[in-house]
């Protein structure tokens, strides 16, 4: 895929921060991974529910703008299932449809053992299609 | 307030690397605030939704422990308004419903315009209660 | 208000089957109700999640509707609390945001003696905004 | 399927009255069928979105009680992506994840064509598992 077209979500300092990898990415479709550190953790130790949705979200955002549209989250929603086991965890966003304006994703998070931890659906809002 | 009750909580060190900051607690309610800095951006240079949905969680994080009860976020859903304008931007936890075992959050989300940027609402499911 | 605004709204077929009335509505808010009749109930005799929804999702689109504009609702969340006490259930409806094509709203839905069974939050796509 | 199970989610008067059918169901799955009247429509005639999240409910209660556990919803989030097109509408709910007390489940809604019209994701508590 033309990495123009990713250009500004690979920018993004936040996802950086987090230490955020893309695995894959084409129209639709991402695949990101985030090695698991001391400071995605909240106070008991496991991975804080804000660096699990920013994982999420950031798929949602790869695959939502990989078409080469400029797509915005304006809804997003998760659910949270278990304490993620191993060292990584992934998460896996698929285009569940898409209109002129308004686009919708669903993401899977798994941990190393491949088991769903949580589960997010983001809702994008197409500001330019080209 | 015991400091001790919420212990766990200020003890988040991904809520520390994004440098939020505990403004005022009590039991059902939080104010948090997060002074926006470049590593919150993402590539088109505004504050990511990772960032902002983390600051609304951990206001829902503190508001539903603070009554000393062991809570976890089991789903959460936060809808986006408005890209922030201003130097900080604050997320203010209210209890919305409490049972034995399933607690309801409204966490509103502001900038320092005072415009309201994001809309979350949070899920818990009360592990211990003592 | 101008009466012939809301005529769609009005002409709702599946909230008259399920009996429900409009209270009061202004652009950004309405309150509506519905007295719960058997038909609305579950197979363990309480008012069925299908149409507390109903419920609020009425008043969120007479409250977004109600400014002239065409909006459809384009993502719904809702949390249940309680199971309703009383003859009736109502939902209020409030605008939280609102752009040019994108607007926010949240619903409370109390039943007869003021206490909050369910919390749902709308998003809506303005299609025609005169 | 031993049909005492499902006893109670059968005798959901509410279901009835929109003249949802079941499909299909064992536990962890549920396939559901709403022919489409007048009855489930809105003002500008076509299929109210209380009644697609109806169905979609439906799917999910029938789905997570089909373990023999008596499973209340919680949260339930959806999108709305298309009008539906044909006779009917049909919403199949697959379990996600599942552990003592919570349960998650999505459901996807198509048309008679196939399209995917809505995508709903449904949050159980599990009350009582025998």
């Amino acid at each position: 895929m033309d990495k123009d077209i990713l250009k500004n979500v690979k920018n993004d300092k936040f996802a950086q921060l987090l230490g955020i990898e893309i695995v894959e990415a084409s129209p639709g479709y991402a695949l990101v991974e985030m090695k698991i550190e001391d400071k995605h953790k909240n106070g008991i130790n496991i991975v804080q529910g804000g660096a699990i949705f920013t994982l999420a979200d950031y798929a949602f955002a790869i695959a939502s703008n990989a078409d080469g549209s400029t797509t915005v989250g304006i809804n997003a929603s998760i659910s949270y299932f278990k304490a993620p086991a191993g060292a990584y965890i992934r998460a896996e966003a698929r285009e569940e449809s898409k209109n002129k304006k308004i686009s919708g994703y669903k993401v899977e998070i798994k941990d190393e053992d491949g088991t769903l931890i949580a589960s997010f659906s983001g809702l994008g809002y197409r500001k330019k299609t080209e």
